[in-house]
């Protein structure tokens, strides 16, 4: 199958590799140059169990991208995905399925824009992976995801999709619900993104603070009011539950949430706009208060505006 | 006049100091005994105009203190009243004055356990002043001081204080309303101290931010809504503006607030729960939201729990 994945960070970069391993057809696309680069130069360096493997595997610029995949598989920041599907409008043909796999919350608004509604497929994925360098991805853990087609009717493709996925080792489930796993994910991501940003700890620190309960409590309150205007309905004592269990250190405890990396460590713009900016953006839209997602997203735009100059 | 400065930091120091000059009977008390060994050994060190003097003025831990003065002026930290009340009990005279030119909100109910309410005198100071290390102030600056009574027959002692401290050249002020004035610097505080601490910025950095308009609105709001309880009307939009004056660099916009000193720069706990945290606590009694205070506070809190070890 052609496959092309768009946005080839330390995502993209793990799916890259695993599906073209399984035999598929399989290019890269992405905005960063000294990576598309390194990889058409040296190849995509795989790094897994200390082991360092040299994959080749084409690579592209947006603006270079010719040929029209069966697949696009997305793995964009959030921010990045109305630009690159603008970009690399060309190669979304009639029938290409396009499988979203971004953080966050609103996609497929934006990508129905480009995409006929019953190519699109939702996913959510547990896989985790770190892009080291330009051109160096390092495999860490193992994972799952789960799709599911937007359009009712397209059922047995996204079950072809899966399999696809699944006979790359990923894991992957067909969903009933994907809806609801996204934004479960997106209240874990809006509980510890801006919060361990804001106060500069890892998931563990958070987790003992005093009052990290309460804060966490109000956020996904907010998420969940927004969420049963969808008809989405988000257990809060079950997502809490979930959240806390993230504090363990044999969990995720020890490290600093992506918008931590991405802000604090390495100055870059936050997904801030489709996680806790999402609810804030919402509540407005539809005159809920939402005055803690609100805040959250204004103080982490306003610490992007301090550290990115 | 025998007057008793509680609590000798920055301010306590330099009013402590211009009292004495003026011909008063001070003596200073304070809880760091560093600063009160040094102040017996080698006098005050005051700094003025690039010209230091060593001023002889007797210091005292609170536990030592004997003789009761006419006029206390309290000027310690928000948390350090109460077990400085305690502590000083036995010199608080059935005639004896009590003055106090805390930063916050709240203090009057502290004070009125330990003094009767015909004694107790509210003020609010634009003096600045720093404390350069023990026994040792600078004085920065020119300010001026609002005093009033809490007792309304009281008034023409309030007015014989101000004599006092204008004899000192403090320019004081008897005011008919000094709780507005004490609420209204308690907006500015409350607007500017928490935001540049949990920011990490100055004044002038955090006035720059795109969002800094709202956020400070939507925190004088919540503290016009908890005034208004106490029939103090606040008036948003002037309050606002005095908030948005102190961004000047000509103004406090170099500073960085003293929050943001005592937390961020000495890892030393805050006045948090004197300023957000008690329009919080207000809001919670009375039944109003105040969720950006309430965030605000945690945030504060948070900060402090993850830097005070």
């Amino acid at each position: 199958m052609k496959i092309a994945i768009i946005g080839a960070g330390a995502m993209g970069s793990r799916f890259g590799y695993m599906l073209q391993h399984s035999g598929n057809d399989v290019f890269l696309v992405d905005t960063w140059k000294e990576h598309v680069d390194t990889i058409n130069k040296n190849g995509l360096l795989v790094e897994e169990n200390s082991k360092l493997n040299s994959i080749k595997i084409p690579a592209f610029l947006p603006e270079e991208v010719v040929e029209i995949p069966e697949l696009i598989i997305l793995f964009t920041k959030s921010m990045g995905l109305k630009p690159m599907l603008k970009s690399i409008n060309k190669i979304i043909g009639k029938n290409t399925q396009v499988l979203c796999l971004l953080n966050g919350l609103g996609h497929s608004e934006t990508i129905s824009e480009f995409v006929d509604i019953k190519n699109i497929f939702m996913g959510v994925t547990l896989w985790t992976s770190e892009l080291i360098g330009p051109g160096h991805v390092k495999l860490t853990g193992s994972g799952n995801l789960e799709i599911q087609n937007l359009d009712p009717t397209m059922g047995v493709t996204a079950k072809k999709i899966c399999q696809t996925l699944n006979d790359a080792n990923l894991n992957a489930i067909y969903s009933k619900n994907v809806v609801l796993s996204i934004w479960k994910k997106a209240c874990i991501n809006g509980a510890l993104n801006s919060t361990c940003t804001i106060l500069d700890c890892n998931i563990e620190e958070f987790g003992q603070l005093k009052n990290s309960k309460k804060i966490i409590t109000k956020i996904i309150q907010e998420f969940s009011q927004i969420a049963s205007k969808y008809n989405i309905p988000l257990n809060i004592d079950e997502i809490v539950k979930n959240v806390e269990q993230t504090y363990d250190p044999n969990e995720a405890g020890e490290h600093f949430p992506s918008m931590h990396q991405d802000l604090i460590q390495n100055h870059r713009l936050t997904e801030i706009d489709y996680i806790n900016g999402y609810i804030s953006k919402k509540g407005k839209e539809f005159d809920i208060p939402t005055p803690y997602n609100n805040l959250l997203t204004i103080l982490v735009h306003s610490k992007e505006e301090l550290l990115i100059k």
